[in-house]
């Protein structure tokens, strides 16, 4: 048991650790204002400053690290384990609209590109993959529906109808994030190819490139007042009788399930990566917020309170770090299918813990805390849609508490 | 003891609910409508709807309930105890945005009236208390500040400073809720006339109309994503040499403090309130949800989580509501002085009982939930602002749990 | 609305208060050493100075107080509406060992008195009842069963069956409270007369006198390591070929479910009613130790964590005692059935405020609140044992959530 | 970074789950039935299943295994790290009363042992280590007054006065763990020679027989109901000129407070071990009870709410577990004083986990969760007082948001 960092990980923290420092924490505000000078709010990918950035980690060589060396037998990405990768992932989440963007680590390409990379066919990776790892394009995943319970793919209604050389898709879709952004050319789409076949083999995985007849952008969706349009925002999506061509299915048709589970857990893992820099950095405004503000004669910092709160934070961390940490190395050494319980348990843990710290936060900065003049209420709309996005907590306790009881007794089920 | 409504108030929370079925909650998609068409989406007074609601209302006899009989020796307001509006009060908060501002017993309004009621000079009533009464002007209250600690009145910094027959005004205030409305006609400001008087003897409020030279609004702050528009926002706002005259002052120089003191219980339970029947139609929604959504084969409502938090919902929800009922009838019986340690308790287990029943109505929605296709998120923000509104919690805590400590030990101070 | 308390009720909580300060408080101690003293340390009965207590309460009228008058036509009690008599109740819970028995106001004796009063025989009555409402004998209530979920009263068991003018009963019950003492002359116990019959007419209960040969006493039960020999403990009870005559059968046969239910909803509200009685002296045994402790150079009642604890358990009692009032007003005004909902809120709702009032109180304590030295720990054990008597909050929540859901969609059940 | 145990630890671990299940757990019964046999319930060294696990945990090679590697230069103990140590004290938490003990790893002897091995002079090592490490004697450590808050060592009053060539002692300890075992031969005593010292200088630590004159056991202290007497009780002493020779002092005059807190260090971290392993079994108790137990027509296990408790109990362990053995390496590689904040952190976060786990697994046994029926009612007495025992959390919250403040912002103190 060895709970130390190897060296390469060590000096990849220490140089992100500096791109933060001198870039990306001091263009938050750049990206911001540029934002709001566009036309086009959701295309966040035309300010300058995402640009610099993103040559700057290019420079650094802190790009496209994602892509985890068991999974790139080509060596696409940088060759990082999910362990080495974890530490990097979770400083960019102190800066969560603009490091992963910066880095060319933003969901849901790094999900998009997995995909592509693992199950592609070569003239697919060549049309999208190969733009998407140069940050030339953006994508977005076309999987949750508005009259369904999407947190089981299985009930999935969209339909991927075979005519001829061509797949005819009718659906509507919803939550389709980043696809707001008019630079998201294509979609990776979850439909019904065989409503007929087994349970997990109904569904396929069909590129649809965002241009294609059919396709309607029917709205921006809001969480908690923001449209999160700094990432391209929720796109609710129509699909009529939109008509690919049969080259662009992923893998076989029946796939899309396997397809499906087998992007969920190296893109869940992430989500908590980061989720736990935005804990850190709830903590570092709570405590610069405590040191400094003085109520009833003394600064927070000294009060009670806000020290439990604070001490609360640390211990809660420290924990839930481990756990993302463990199951990356499960990931690296028996696979994400081994890892499956440990992916379920960050899962249900990171979003409850975090929300909980970027709420104390929050309260410790008073009506400040709420407002824009902090990044703490929108980390909380973040981190309060990652307990219902991919399925609400409650689904994956359900499905842990089965393994659970199954360990103890073969009857309980 | 007799926890029966009298007759008047059966018969008017009848009519409410009837008002509220047939005008408001229909209007509330117009409404959003009508203000997303305003050239100045913060003129929320200007959209056609709002004032067809306040005329309904009106003609209903569900105008200016605010006031308390026990406060309204002309009998302006229309005559009920607090224990009598309490319902009405309730009712109202399940549609937030619209019901008290059509019944024109909408914060800060109301809580302004209220003072120019009781402080008001005969002209200062005359220029301001019958427009407002009348629901024709909207006003302000200009009292946090974001250099210091404002849930302390007596931090505050503006300073009133008597000039001849003239106090010019220097400060900045934020917060200002409603003051984005340009139809926001004056501030009641909270300043400093006084800096070497004994502590609470420093402050005074004076009007101070919109328009006045050296009044700038800064900029709308946000509460989440929201910009609250939808009641005027609230706004930062800088006081320059802003100069009024003496027979501005409301009451005598050094009585701020009091005055603020007496306008802010009946605020904060009105608040209170109207935060109960938020959540009580978020218990609604999630009783509706949880009928009618199907996941892993049975409706939510089936599942035992949901109905737990149903349960713990309704159960909490009893509780609050009879300590707010409580404290309205000690402010009835008593005053709103001997009401002090109720108003604390109240405003400290509101906040925090709302909150958590919200959340899990969000929760059993799923996506939708935190989204604009529910009012469920925009609650949710509202409510978790209450937490910090007029002082966070732990101020109010603090200062509860001292008052116990004295009871049980004298030295315990 | 009025929620003040009518003059008969404010001098008897006068005269309970002068009671308890001058009689069962000092008496505390005594009862513990004179227990200890007893050969058999169950027979709390034959402690010299529960008869002292016994007598001085009759003395000041403080006797039989929980009868509630709408059930007592003959006027056997003390003539007390159910809110007349939660503030006494109340005040009795702050000694819970003592003052109920000293007021012959204990659990399960007050139940089974109220069955006899209702349901009895003038037989049954002359011989059971009359030495009961005395305080001459202690009864037990013998319903649970260690084998079934019994908090589902159809699960129960136990066998009744006619053979000619005899019943003959065989099952095995547990948690039969207050039967280890030798004094507990009789227990009404639940079995089934008819397994045939209809699920809710299978049921009868009957007199069976502790002697009957068939009856035997296995052993107490132990509460987080306490046997409760302070009122009787609690049995496991073996009844084997148990013969009594059929003039013991309460009611008619396949009444007992009935029975039970009516039954359950005064000893609910009277566990609640003490159990606040109990939160408030925890709550001033946390304030005087935090005024008298200093810790790191400063008492306790500075610091601000145990602030937030006394300010939120008094926030908490607050609503807590105000729902169990209402529920009491509802039980006097509608009935035992019309405040069925109510009864549910108040067993959930009650425990797990109470029991998590206790916890902060023996937090403030240090070691010595887990110990014997003060009365938390004990109170802990008792109020958590209440989350699982008479059914686990769970079966009271499901419940309630499917009366909830039954308000808003007809189709929600 | 690596999570998986080493050959030894695993092979070591294989030994102790087969005595664990073949020795250990089958004798439980047995030693609760010898132990009410015993004339004296606290001397449990004295039952013959103790004797008999002893002489099997020796013979398997588990024996004295708590002593780390790092601070046992003369090979006296099992030669394991912190880390090694980590699973198997974890699978002695199983079986908290027995398992310890018959490995001769109990607390408080494990940390006399280790003082006396760090400290010790040869010839008390020769008197006490010895017998002590043959598992002959047991010893208690006598460091908590009632008078004072004793979370802070140097509020400590005993005084220790040299008299010629003896010191003299003089103090009030109460909660001396073990002490009430007649074979617990020896204590060591915290107390102050120098009350003129330096703050941290005052103290220093003594050995004193049990059988020296002046030494009076007055009390058992019990917690909740349990007097532990499985593991000797808790003494209240009380030393009354207690004289013992000069050569019984521990190091040097002044050094009591550097010993008591090399001492704290691995306490802690064991107690975490063990108490994993609690909560391990009650997880364990609570899927087996789930899956057996039916109520309303279904097994607990397939009802939402019981499945919400096992996930998130499971959630909840994989998470302490890691932060504990992440502490463990942190003492085996950078030592104790090098773990400090992260010791503070499994103290804090332990108890309230365990506590809640368990708290969740009697819930689900209904009314024999609180009985002597299942060991989890003495687990939740056990764990609870662990919040307490050592200091309470919010004595360690508060020194480790210090620590954290002064990260963040150097003037945070």
């Amino acid at each position: 048991m060895d709970f130390s960092f190897d060296s390469r990980t060590k000096a990849l923290v220490s140089e992100m650790e500096d791109f933060m420092a001198s870039h990306v924490l001091p263009a938050e505000s750049v990206f911001d204002d540029q934002l709001a000078a566009l036309d086009d709010r959701f295309a966040w990918t035309r300010t300058p400053v995402v640009g610099e950035l993103q040559a700057e980690a290019r420079r650094r060589g802190l790009w496209n690290l994602f892509l985890p060396v068991s999974a790139d037998p080509d060596g696409v990405g940088a060759g990082l384990t999910n362990v080495q990768y974890a530490p990097l992932a979770e400083i960019s989440g102190r800066s969560g609209n603009l490091a992963p963007a910066a880095m060319n680590c933003a969901a849901p390409d790094t999900g998009n590109m997995e995909v592509l990379h693992l199950f592609g066919t070569p003239e697919q990776k060549e049309q999208w993959l190969t733009p998407l790892l140069a940050g030339e394009i953006r994508s977005g995943f076309a999987m949750t529906e508005p009259a369904v319970a999407s947190s089981d793919a299985t009930n999935v209604e969209t339909s991927i109808v075979r005519d001829g050389d061509h797949y005819v898709i009718n659906g509507h879709k919803w939550w389709t994030t980043g696809a707001m952004n008019p630079d998201c050319a294509v979609f990776i789409l979850m439909g019904k190819t065989d409503p007929e076949a087994s349970r997990h083999r109904q569904q396929s995985m069909i590129l649809v490139p965002r241009d294609t007849p059919g396709v309607e952008v029917v709205r921006p969706l809001e969480v908690f007042g923001y449209d999160d349009h700094e990432h391209g925002g929720h796109a609710e999506i129509r699909f009529t009788d939109v008509r690919v061509p049969v080259e662009n299915l992923i893998g076989e048709e029946g796939a899309g399930f396997a397809i499906a589970q087998a992007r969920l857990g190296p893109g869940r893992i992430h989500h908590c990566m980061r989720s736990i820099g935005m804990a850190e950095r709830a903590v570092e405004l709570m405590c610069t917020r405590a040191s400094e503000r003085v109520a009833f004669g003394r600064p927070l910092a000294q009060q009670g309170v806000v020290r439990d709160w604070i001490a609360q934070s640390r211990v809660e961390i420290e924990q839930l770090r481990l756990l993302v940490l463990k199951t990356a190395w499960l990931m690296d050494t028996v696979g994400t299918r081994g890892a499956h319980t440990e992916i379920q348990a960050i899962k249900i843990a990171t979003p409850q813990v975090v929300q909980t710290i970027v709420d104390r936060a929050i309260q410790a900065h008073g009506a400040a805390g709420v407002s824009q003049d902090t990044p703490l209420a929108m980390m909380a709309a973040g981190i309060r849609t990652l307990r219902l996005a991919d399925g609400p907590d409650e689904v994956h306790k359900n499905s842990l508490a089965k393994a659970e009881l199954k360990r103890f007794s073969p009857a309980g089920r």
